[in-house]
């Protein structure tokens, strides 16, 4: 139930088409419903500002399946992640409809309606082609969530040049997500370059003492550029759902 | 030098009153200062939007005064975190007006005209009783940096009808600091209350397997609310820093 | 040899049926048997009030299986944690009765006569979808260990309402297990919740900065919430065995 | 306000001395005081069946002093942990009766009736001398908790015979605290002799790779013993808050 | 060139039938060959007190097969460790007389005369059915170096009475392997019980928090028993060649 | 109790001067005795052949005196490790006999007897002056407990000469104790070069990345030269109670 | 782009044949090209002395043949690292005079003017048969980058006679590449040994405590011959790198 | 013995005034002297390149002096690190000519003689004013090794035009040694701009999850810029004599 049809709901209410004991007990009864292996959160729209994201791994896809024809009852959309090919092809015979992007490992449900234009841009930087796959999911989820998304791809800081030459691009995002492995130095000088907010992504790749991304994750939280904030290692989905929720403020 | 400055000197230069290549010679040189132990980066204020904060532990009174100097004569202003009774009592001696908050161990001297309102507000979020040095110094920083800060206090996560309570104040935020240690599960239940940003501050308060921080690092990292984002243990300084990043936005 | 075995045996010394010292070298020399590669502890029922459980993990379903014939021949039952298929496959070949549970992964004979019944129940609650596994094993052993059980899935942090519409079923329970992974503070919202015992079992669910449950196992030591336990990542039989101890007392 | 002041109040709702609707308002604005750096929750009580508990560890005297009178206004009793001598001379100048501890380094003032005798006893089981500290945290909050609590000193499982020989003791508690340093080894030895539930408690005795309790952690978490489970490191007093949830099931 | 070997050459030395100069060149021509990839190095047996060890993890069987070759050529005989079955055959087309053992993962082939008796028995103790490969490892490689070996296998700390029933065999041995995972809490307890020289093994065999045997690694290192010594994770044969070098002495 | 004066006890019972049953009921009341914070174990000298040490760190100089004279009263001598000056002091008053070595940190009083010469030597190889507090107090207790102890300082593997030029000393010993900081590789070279039992201590002397003797630990463990077992960091103690039960056999 | 072109573009512009703004136009915009995935830096060899590498794992062949057609035509040579088979043969395909090193897993395509001797040599230790992969990418890479490479194998520090014996070989390189797993302890014995740089590379052979090459690494980094570095873990290419920038300077 | 004074003494042999035995004798005598608590190597300058270096941490100011006494009789210099007050002021009375620098806490008695020149110059990096100590210790040892020095301080990555504005300078090193705390990101940036040796300091500057200098190690270990290698944290001597090797190859 998304924030359009509370309005409605509200409305009846206030219109008298609906007595404030019913509308209450309905939306005290509706927050989620029993799946025998997972609850559904309808109401996250209304708290969060965007549905619930169906993280796949770990699922199969008859389960992934179950939960998103749940959520497309109730809101006409879903977004799954980290979907792999399997999970993608049981969404589609269901829902023809369905995005699935093999890199960034999403798929999701557009809803009918057209999204609501959002402030932006959301301005994604990866610093290898390694990094490429989180980079994506960020991109993806920020446009699945209604914004404005840019992409500068293989800058790294061992070649200054290359960052200083997209300069402009940067410096007029609204949010600048920045994806990077190895020492994960690429925040801080994005950060230093830039007075809006930088969202940093630390990935698992890397090699001998990367230790599958702790380096890249202690370099960002050490940022000598004051007001980087860090996701968790691969995190490209919850950058874009920080760079969403400072977006709509 | 701050934006009003420069602003001032593009002034004259459409003015006539300065020659596009002295301006540019001016400003190439302002940069950075040479102090025998520490350069000064005046331009700070333009790229990042606030001034270079002075981080006072580790240096001797002496110190901090010649670089709070520099930054006063170029700005009017300064502002120093980690500051010590000594730090503070050294500066107070050159700058009456100086502002020292022991809790928050900040110290700062405002700009002679009154800050520009910017939005908000920041609520400063906190665990426990012992989080507060590290709350206080996001509020103060943000305070200094001109924002509205509003403060709620010692709502745990094992007593949730605290932060329930609390639920009005917490929507109306423009941006969430969760300051926590222990276990550091407050920013997911902060994160799953709002849709607006949430910063969250892990801090070394704890014994045994909190490692100094560490636990509660790991568990805001790891959050369930999707959009969390993670500063450094014990930065109240960063979060603000991210804070005020997202408001001037 | 279960307890009422050892009654048995006792009767027969107290009515004159066996002599004191036979009775004392036959309980002297039933305590283990000698496999070739594992040493089974049919006193272990009297000791710790349950039978030896076969963590079947790393075993052969022949070592498995000739394990489980010793305890069943000792005791006429047996139960199995990590029991893949291949592993149920072969002790239904020798047990046509057992009972295997795929996603909790345990398989069990159980006595002929029916069990005890034992204070309860035991509230198993489980944070997300991909912690069932670990949330089952809990479950399944409880019952096989004669306890009554009751289920709550997908309750997370992120969403309070759905831990708060739970309430009655939390508060009756005699003790409550909770399984989660990521940042681990479902147990210090229970644990605020309930003055009953509250074990909590992190899950190595998450990626990148989990650290295969590391920052769950940590979350829960640290719990704010005082009286909250321990038990190894993932170790659903563990919590179960625990809980079983709190009810027998 | 204690569970008695509670039946009270209910007690007056039933007799009709109290209007519902006044009772409900008063019970909803008890929850919490406003001190300037700390909320103290009244009803924790009810909710987890022991009054807060004061960590003055990082606490001045002051502050101490300010948050136990709210305490004792509300319910005539406090507890405080982690208590050095100028807390206690501190408190004692206000309350003459409190009992402080040096060893356990606690510090209470007992409510005037006589606790109710609930279920034990608790034993309470310490490797070594310098666990000492840790083991009587446990102890002393256990008896102000209310329960009977018998102790067993300096038995390590190099020295077998000493833990054989307090058998029996072992044997006929209600629930077993074990604290242990160095490798951790003794709550395995006890869950593997009794059936009754046993909280290991690591401590951070120990030099060199036991790395601050570390190593005394992790043996714990990995007990052979089934259904041992585990407070955080040098945390006696989480250990008696679980025993006391156990006794008082 | 084992030690029989060198006696024949320095008994030609002196018996005139090789100049002592000729004797040097040939000893310092002796000590390595090369290999494309390895280095032999037949003097070990003289300096260490037996032939150099293959560890075949990582190598294929053709590399295993040509370091065989060179050693048994020089001495008669060769031992390798974590042996696979495809290593095992490839020696046996070459070698008829090699012995596998599938479990230990060992392979050697005797010299052709008999050991010379040593000093023993070296007892082997595992705690668990799936410590048993390494365990067996060390074993094994006691056996080939020459000494009696005993085992005793499935005594864990969590039932003690295992552990004294063989008493006796603990007590008559000459060095005692301990060979545990878990919480590695069995040295203790041995250590405990004998005077004579205890090697502790940690095996990685656990789940959750054991880290790869991390946990019985620290565990051992912080043992409260006196004289305990420890060796790398799943060392089965470094126990061995220490135990060796204690017999020898 | 030490062995001697059993063996007058059980004289005693042999030639009809006491009972059989009175020695074992002597016997088992012997084991240890109740001082309000530790339990003395006399019959530890039996069981490993040392009598118990006092580990002094921790413990206020009474108690170690109280501990002591219990010692002294039931074996005639004692052995404190980790003594400071003020245990030292406090020992004197009581025991002028006592030898306290600063640099070791160890206090000790003889037996009267003279000891039974044993084995030995044991050489004791320290890298840097920093490692020899440790190095000593592997020394002392050596010889304390009977044993020839040679001692060979600042021999480091950045200069292999210097090794080299004390081969002859090394070869002769019948235990080797190397007691080593920063990458802890000492052993692995002294252990090339003899076949006798080569116990590695690892210090924590080091700066930066050594992480309190973690790199010297993990490096003595991964030793290159097979048989070499390691004890606990900074734990010369344990080193010579190895090196003792090594000897004795 | 390397040199040598540039070299031609500049000579161009001292002839007067081009414009200095259009020379300073066309390296301004040669830096990278943009490929879907990656941009190639052909400045690189201006700066930093050699071609871009091509890390290839987790690329596919196309990829690595499309990032290499971009380097081939723009400077007429390559280098691939991680270069699986399918890689090669993919590579082979387009370009026929790539070599291909199995064992380093290096692929390159050779300029055709022959290789600018460099001073030299290289020498390249390497500790065990395992390590071979590791020295040998670091053996090819230098080569590739034009060096004269010397290797000596399989010289371990428990077999110091190995290294001494490679004493002279040693002695006369222009940097030492010290390649070795398990403890880490050769690079502390050669820096003992020679005054010119030295290298060290951890390699993540080993088992249990080596923690994937940690316990090399620590040992490195904390080596006792002053003025040895290190490198990442398995990084071969990166001390090649290393020792070129030094033999260039 | 420094080379010149070896040379002596070859000379003397090749003139006939040193038989070549007593040479021999002589230098087989040298190599280290036998104090109580430590051994000199003279020989080092022959082998390293330069003087054995005092690290005065953790010695007595009189054990300080009396090594220091014996280099000066063997060499007539010495070189002290981490040497505070205490130790200099000792070290003055005996020999005034010593000069101390409190910042790098460093001592050195230059020999008599004016150093040879070298090649150079070593150019000394620092990220921040608290990282200055450590650098002063690389630059002061680079110094007395006998080399040029620059130094370019406070030049961090969240300013990238510092270091731009110093790209000349750092472009025209022979070496270049960067130290910085945080997240390290500096050598990367460095390593990226010139094609010279660069040798990366990590500094335990930092706080929260910088782990004592860990993020900073990390974040150079995985460096993007290829050649860039590490030594051990706040270790500025051994960059100094990492660089020193460079320079004199």
């Amino acid at each position: 139930m998304i924030a359009e049809q509370l309005e409605t709901l509200l409305a009846d209410v206030a219109a008298g088409r609906l007595a404030p004991q019913a509308a209450l007990e309905r939306l005290r009864h509706l927050p989620f419903e029993d799946l025998p292996f997972a609850r559904i959160d309808h109401h996250r729209a209304l708290r969060q500002g965007h549905p619930e994201v169906v993280f796949c791994e770990g699922k199969t896809p008859e389960q992934v399946l179950a939960i998103c024809e749940r959520l497309e009852s109730a809101s006409g959309s879903f977004l799954g992640t980290r979907a792999n090919e399997a999970v993608a092809s049981r969404l589609r015979e269901r829902f023809p409809g369905i995005v699935w992007n093999p890199v960034a490992r999403t798929v999701h449900l557009s809803p009918t309606g057209s999204p609501r234009a959002r402030t932006g841009p959301i301005l994604v930087v990866s610093a290898g082609t390694s990094d490429l796959p989180v980079a994506e999911e960020a991109a993806v989820v920020s446009e699945v969530f209604g914004h404005d998304v840019e992409r500068l791809v293989d800058v790294g800081v061992a070649g200054l040049h290359r960052v200083l030459a997209a300069s402009d691009q940067i410096q007029r995002a609204r949010v600048v997500i920045v994806v990077a492995g190895m020492e994960g130095a690429l925040p801080s000088v994005v950060g230093g370059m830039v007075s809006v907010p930088v969202i940093a992504v630390p990935t698992s790749i890397g090699y001998g003492a990367s230790f599958g991304g702790l380096a890249a994750l202690l370099g960002m939280l050490n940022s000598c550029a004051a007001g980087v904030t860090v996701v968790n290692i691969d995190n490209g989905f919850g950058a874009a759902a920080a760079a969403s929720r400072i977006c709509r403020g």
